[in-house]
């Protein structure tokens, strides 16, 4: 038999650890040239793909692929670009499968969140349709971490340890300025619809009244009288308050607080706001002086302070997708399960992605104290392990230092596709 | 004779290294017990002296005042209060002087930036007119850079290096979003007058082409079809355009871009808001999909990626000062002095505070490229060695590690006061 060629794109809003999987991905098909022939990166995701620009990772230097462990961003190039079902988007798909034919892919690792997955699933079901052998492996990633069937998703625990410090230092700035200026401070951080990371936030609290003092949840509808009467009570008490914000929060009716009507290429609405909605809000109301940030892609690209669990994590699924085409899997989503004992631990499994895609993972209310603006005890049990850990990148003239690919593209061997 | 006390405050707006500084006053003085009396630190800066609300540092642990070298914020409590001339507030010094007098306090260190050199030039100018001896040192600090006769503000070089850093890996996340999504990123940062930390995000940039693409100062009068033509150019060229803008950045005619007319104790303006103008602008004028983010506290917070010749020099200045009073020293300023030599290096020195109070040190126009959007190599030789070296703080449980302070006040022994 004739050793098929691999495809790995990376999909979405890229993190901190992406690539990371990508490494782990190429070092393990560099591990099994007996069984993996080329592996191909699409350029800009599957838009690589579809266009035929495909980066021969081949080129590359060993080197250079094992410091994309440390590398933030999507090194082959990332998209917002969905896939639709199969019935509408019919040439799209059958493009693909065009484009694996003549380069002879047969393995397709798709690095990405729930709408990836989704595409996987569709890549899968294509590819037996058409008959043209796919083995498709979704590779999780999202700073959401709203991916089901995986305890957390590579991209989430860096983000995390990164919220969670900076609040942390950000509430020694202002507990000490509070006593004749700034007495609010406004986080303002990702997450549309689940409040995962807002509550990671809560890990920069020591103990009981430590910052930050409120967080605002997409999960719990927002109620002005509620929120300004515990900013005036955390301030009598401290003399200043810190607050946490995700873009996503919203009113009962559904009206984000933001109040923002841009969508991107996914229909989503593009947030961003929060924070100086609820400031302006307090100064209105209570009349103190506030600051607030916006973390935006700071967040999601800060791989100087990434958890270390997370990196390995990220690692660790890219390598295990190749393990399981060489198992002889496909449509499935490697995932990361959680040990049973006291002590933290974890090990690889997966999912069918027929039971994944398009499900998005709520955080439980369990982890939401009954106030709605703090995290509980079962919350802090589940974040805490996912920051553990330092991962810094080296350093050379006092920056964080990051080879830079070739990015070779392979020859062509289709015609131009006029898609999209 | 008997031995005179001391009193340390902290001033303004903190830092990442403020307390390596007062680090650095608490382990001199200790090593001089033989003739420095207490060490006194005022609750929230100068206030405390005001109200008469002094803490003992000789009740903190030795391993706690170490642990000041790697926390931010200020430890001892900062303010933003000006004490205006000596006619206008006459009450004010003398009730100063009788504070100091109570606790026979003869020597003030005070670490902040323009206007507490201001106020520790009045101290010693009161000092002598009211035949109460105390000598006055002024400790830098100021992330704005902005303090004349020194080569640095202790501060700058942590805010510079996390500003260039967080440029670099917002710069590596859009990239990987361009094709198909994101293609402008704004970061705005601090700087009301002088373009210092917008200008050390060119540090990001390895060689020309590299973001970021456009630096907006304040020392350069904004014009918007400039900006725009120029946006325009780098999307066309690199596919993105990643900018950073100084919050301070404005219209020739003085008008800010943010337009805020929010004002602070001080009477400066409470800025915030240049970059969603600036993005909204460019959306209005290219359609360009954008995200910002807006660094705010995070960025003179962040004391999990510090320079370490910043902390280092952060924590000389502190020990300077004590120095300074043991050899009769008196409205001073501590400086840093750059050595002549290719290889970097630098050594502390001194300035007269006649000279250095109320000087804003405004960045060179060689700094800046000619078109006005970028940084020369001139600036970046100035700005290179300023970030050099990481110091990390100790990390426990995935968080950095703290030890909290006792900050036990010292008994009154005067009356309440009424001032403010």
């Amino acid at each position: 038999m004739i050793k098929k060629n691999a495809f790995y794109a990376q999909s979405g809003g890229v993190t901190a650890v992406i690539n990371a999987s990508a490494s782990g991905v190429i070092e393990a098909c560099r591990e099994h040239k007996d069984k993996i022939g080329k592996l191909y990166a699409g350029q800009n995701g599957i838009l690589g793909a579809l266009h035929e620009n495909l980066i021969d990772t081949g080129k590359e230097t060993s080197a250079a692929i094992s410091a994309l462990k440390h590398t933030p961003g999507g090194a082959f190039g990332s998209c917002r670009y969905k896939m639709r079902n199969l019935e509408d988007s019919t040439a799209e798909y059958e493009r693909l499968i065009e484009v694996f034919k003549a380069h002879n892919i047969g393995y397709f690792f798709y690095n990405g969140g729930g709408d990836s997955a989704d595409t996987c699933l569709k890549v899968s079901q294509i590819s037996a349709r058409m008959g043209y052998p796919i083995q498709a492996i979704h590779i999780p990633k999202t700073i959401d971490n709203d991916l089901p069937f995986t305890d957390c998703s590579p991209g989430f625990g860096s983000v995390a340890k990164y919220v969670a410090i900076s609040t942390k230092e950000a509430s020694l700035d202002i507990a000490s300025m509070a006593a004749s200026s700034t007495k609010i401070f406004i986080l303002e951080v990702m997450g549309r619809h689940a409040g995962w990371i807002a509550a990671s936030a809560g890990l920069a609290a020591e103990e009981a009244g430590d910052a930050p003092h409120i967080i605002v949840f997409p999960e719990i509808p927002f109620v002005r009288e509620e929120f300004i009467a515990k900013v005036e009570k955390v301030v009598k008490k401290n003399g200043y308050c810190v607050v946490v914000a995700s873009e996503g929060a919203s009113y009962a009716d559904g009206a984000l607080i933001s109040g923002s009507l841009n969508k991107d290429a996914f229909g989503h609405q593009q947030l961003g706001g929060v924070a100086p909605t609820l400031a302006s809000m307090v100064k209105h109301a209570l009349g103190y002086k506030y600051h607030y940030a916006l973390a935006d892609y700071l967040q999601r690209a800060a791989r100087h302070i990434a958890s270390k669990t997370d990196v390995e994590q990220a690692y660790a699924v890219g390598r295990a997708a190749v393990e399981k085409v060489l198992q002889g899997k496909s449509a499935v989503m490697v995932t990361i399960e959680r040990g049973k004992g006291e002590k933290y631990s974890w090990h690889i499994g997966e999912a069918s992605l027929e039971k994944v895609a398009n499900v998005e993972k709520k955080m439980p209310r369990s982890f939401i104290t009954k106030d709605g603006f703090g995290i509980t005890q079962k919350a802090r049990e589940y974040f805490q392990p996912l920051i553990m850990g330092e991962d810094y990148p080296p350093y050379k003239q006092g920056m964080p230092y990051y080879p830079k690919l070739k990015k070779l593209l392979v020859d062509k061997k289709l015609r131009r596709w006029s898609g999209s």
